[in-house]
């Protein structure tokens, strides 16, 4: 006799650990006895799906012959998808085929022409990794759940902080974006001004205000918000005049935080870190560094030099996702100091963080965080640097800031292409001017047309589908194009095409 | 002639894509002809892990006849994994290795016998679609970047909306954890009550409060410490009483907001919503219900009564992550409110919602988000929908509440065990008496004694690997386990297994 209750299958499950046993039980109108889920089933559907996966999701997703987007409109897109949900489920056939229009459809970011972000390219050992954590489900609160995850992403943010030059270590934990980094360290720097607002929240507080330089990340005012700081307490100062805005600070309040941007979003410029940390020092100022971005130059003899005085720092966030290629999201928070992570956020919840158990305790982060459950993404950075080593890890960034120079140059030369700056890392900002505008003086005129180049030509290309370049204006400047290179798959050939493919597509306008 | 530097393989990159000219292009010592990326290396690669990914993360990691876990001690797997980062990289046969070692000493969450978290089980069509988001590496901040999972996530908050029962539809995002859920909902509460909090910042405000159940999740607290409001501003009610709390309101301080929980985290009860509503719309509170963890019965017809009122709600945190498996993470925060969200949170960063697109920029969700980089973990959730229909799911709802009923019934009938109470949903909380402790009466010395029973238990079923069951105090109750049913894999006999392994590893305590 069986009960074998498969509904997406019709032949018996045959997983011995679960024979059954002649007397149906029954409860609420369900029989308990035996699966329902037919695992042989699973594994097959898993199996084709992972053929599908590797033809469309990573060979021709990286195939430079290939679209990196097939766009679509979204009232198209919403008519080839069928995104409705039913009552009725749908045959394994017609879910593989779900798989494979959603790839067809999606922007392909691993693809050799994709520069629009702060990420890009395919990073086979990551991947793995990630394919891995998504199929063992580990969610990163105590040791016991995640005992080989907590230990991996402990040892990546041990050796994160050996090249940030913190010698006698720090804490750190790695969490959901760059953004929830930053509000970490709002977080830590306020705590550490006054622990009592943890307790009594900022009603009874004297004004906390922050400075920061004007190109930071926009998730600094983000978190000034959510904190309960405010956005206008968030001073923001042209780089070098740090110095200034501190002595004229406001009556009344009370600073507690300057934040550095180590390359920025826009165009991956650096903050003088060793400035502000003097001044920091002076004043008795919590330094966060946000090296998101830029935090991939540690890795390189060459280019540390824009961190210079980074080990100054009581926090940086870095993320490994941008230039080193991990999966996303990889994303580290990174505490000069060993106990305040903890401090500032432990609730001590005792149905998961029990005093009473068999192994040390200190091994259970969990209580660090602002998440519960939390992802293992230290180990799609850590698979990769075993399988790469520090010195081709090294060796990726100089390249790509080879590459980001090389592309600089090209631009320099060509007519109708005029650098807005020289890189300081791998973001190359540059506007093209059609020929119908060429002879136009600088000024208002030429300005205001220029505004509108860009947003037509990023348009073509996403119908072209033969790369994908971000444009922004910035400041009073009109609208440019921000080249990212990072992945290791790109060559001059790709730099020299996107000259060649931008002129093409904007060259009648 | 060729250029061909690829360090993990010896034989040339064949990319006609990426034909190299002959002319060497050398930058700071960086030759730039040609990619450096072995991109058929990285797929066999690739290939050669999914193999291991099925086999033993997949096949072993839910075959019941396998351990849950091989519990190691931090040092002793410290030693097994080799943990340090070192220069040179390693062999794709050495990383290969990595991975099978990584999966073998994790625990396998997926199995049948892992009774932990509010998690558990696989989702082979969740999984797949992770799989795809990993490889894809999509961010949602704006539908050129993410076309398919920006229109996939708007369904299926539409669907859950439907479910909650918000007849005029509503507004949501899915974001890294119920606790972030809890965040965003603390601070649409707070931007609802003082818009001026987000510029100006709570210094000048006055002293916000807020009410939530003893039970609620912990969240709640570390979200009121990070928003600024203060652990101490939170006040905990039983739950009938909210009303008393409500009008016994603190002199100075306003209320802001209530939150309710749906499935609390120990004992999966559910507050009362529908009088908690009342009590709400009198005082003009934002009510706030955590269904986190509850929300599954709104796919069930026999259980969505439990959620009774839920319409009337402002915001609701559900994770589909738990009760209804999609891969961790996903969790949607939905709000009632069409336009709070993104007034709330938005920024308007220039370099990413450009405003003179060619698209609907309604589309780029991006701005609502207190992330930048954000995962599109919607899609785990759809294609299995797609593929079960709400009418399995409805079904594994039923399922699991039916199979921690009939683990209820057992308990009451087997000596040596005592049920907590009567679960409501899938929680079974229950003690083990072991026979030395059988005739002592109920008080103070069989609590003492008994409190030490679970933890013991526990390292012993850590070290057999034969299951995995959480184990808490609560309140001024001994320490009890807590069992959550979850998976369809799961039968009668595992429940029999449970009950009889607990016995067989503490009859001698």
């Amino acid at each position: 006799c069986s009960f074998f209750l498969s509904p997406k299958s019709t032949y018996p499950v045959t997983d011995p650990g679960h024979s059954v046993k002649c007397s149906p039980v029954v409860i609420d109108d369900v029989l308990l006895n035996g699966t329902t889920l037919d695992i042989p089933a699973a594994e097959e559907f898993i199996h084709q799906s992972m053929a599908i996966i590797i033809e469309d999701a990573v060979k021709k997703a990286t195939d430079v012959r290939e679209k990196v987007c097939e766009w679509r409109s979204p009232d198209q897109l919403k008519e080839l998808l069928d995104l409705e949900l039913r009552d009725g489920g749908e045959s394994d056939s017609k879910i593989l085929q779900r798989c494979r229009d959603a790839i067809r459809y999606s922007v392909k970011t691993t693809h050799p022409r994709f520069f629009n972000q702060l990420y890009a390219g395919m990073e086979p050992y990551s991947m793995v990794a990630s394919f891995i954590a998504e199929a063992l489900k580990p969610s990163l609160y105590t040791y016991e759940i995640a005992p080989v995850f907590t230990l991996i992403e402990d040892a990546v943010l041990r050796k994160m902080m050996e090249l940030i030059g913190w010698e006698e270590g720090g804490d750190g934990i790695f969490n959901a974006g760059g953004s929830m980094s930053n509000m970490y360290a709002m977080n830590l720097a306020r705590y550490n001004h006054s622990p009592d607002i943890k307790e009594f929240g900022l009603s009874a507080a004297p004004r906390l205000v922050m400075f920061t330089s004007q190109e930071c990340h926009y998730s600094v005012s983000k978190a000034a918000a959510l904190l309960g700081i405010g956005t206008k307490n968030v001073y923001m100062f042209v780089c070098v005049c740090v110095c200034v805005c501190v002595c004229v600070c406001v009556q009344g309040a009370f600073p507690f935080m300057v934040n550095a941007t180590a390359g920025t979003t826009v165009l991956g410029a650096f903050d003088p870190i060793e400035e502000i940390a003097d001044i920091c020092e002076k004043h008795n100022l919590w330094l966060h560094v946000d090296a998101c971005w830029g935090g991939a130059a540690l890795m390189s003899k060459k280019h540390k030099h824009l961190l210079k005085g980074i080990h100054r720092a009581n926090s940086v966030a870095w993320n490994p996702h941008k230039m080193l290629m991990a999966c996303l999201q990889c994303c580290a928070f990174l505490v000069r100091d060993k106990t305040s992570l903890q401090l500032c956020h432990s609730s001590g919840a005792s149905y998961l963080f029990q005093q009473d158990k068999f192994y040390d305790i200190s091994y259970d982060t969990g209580d660090k965080s602002l998440q519960c459950s939390r992802k293992a993404d230290a180990f799609k950075f850590w698979l990769m640097w075993k399988a790469l080593g520090s010195s081709q890890l090294e060796e990726r960034v100089d390249r790509a800031l080879a590459m980001a120079r090389y592309l600089a140059e090209e631009i320099k030369k060509r007519e109708g292409f005029r650098l807005l700056m020289e890189p300081e890392f791998s973001n190359v900002c540059f506007w093209y001017i059609p020929p119908s505008l060429k002879n136009l003086p600088d000024g208002p005129e030429l300005y205001e047309k220029l505004h509108t180049v860009a947003p037509v030509i990023k348009e073509r290309m996403m119908k072209t589908g033969s790369m994908m370049v971000g444009y922004q204006p910035h400041g009073d400047k009109p609208n440019f194009f921000r080249m990212i290179v990072i992945s290791p798959q790109v060559s001059k050939q790709d730099m020299d095409f996107v000259l060649d493919e931008i002129h093409r597509l904007g060259k009648d306008l």
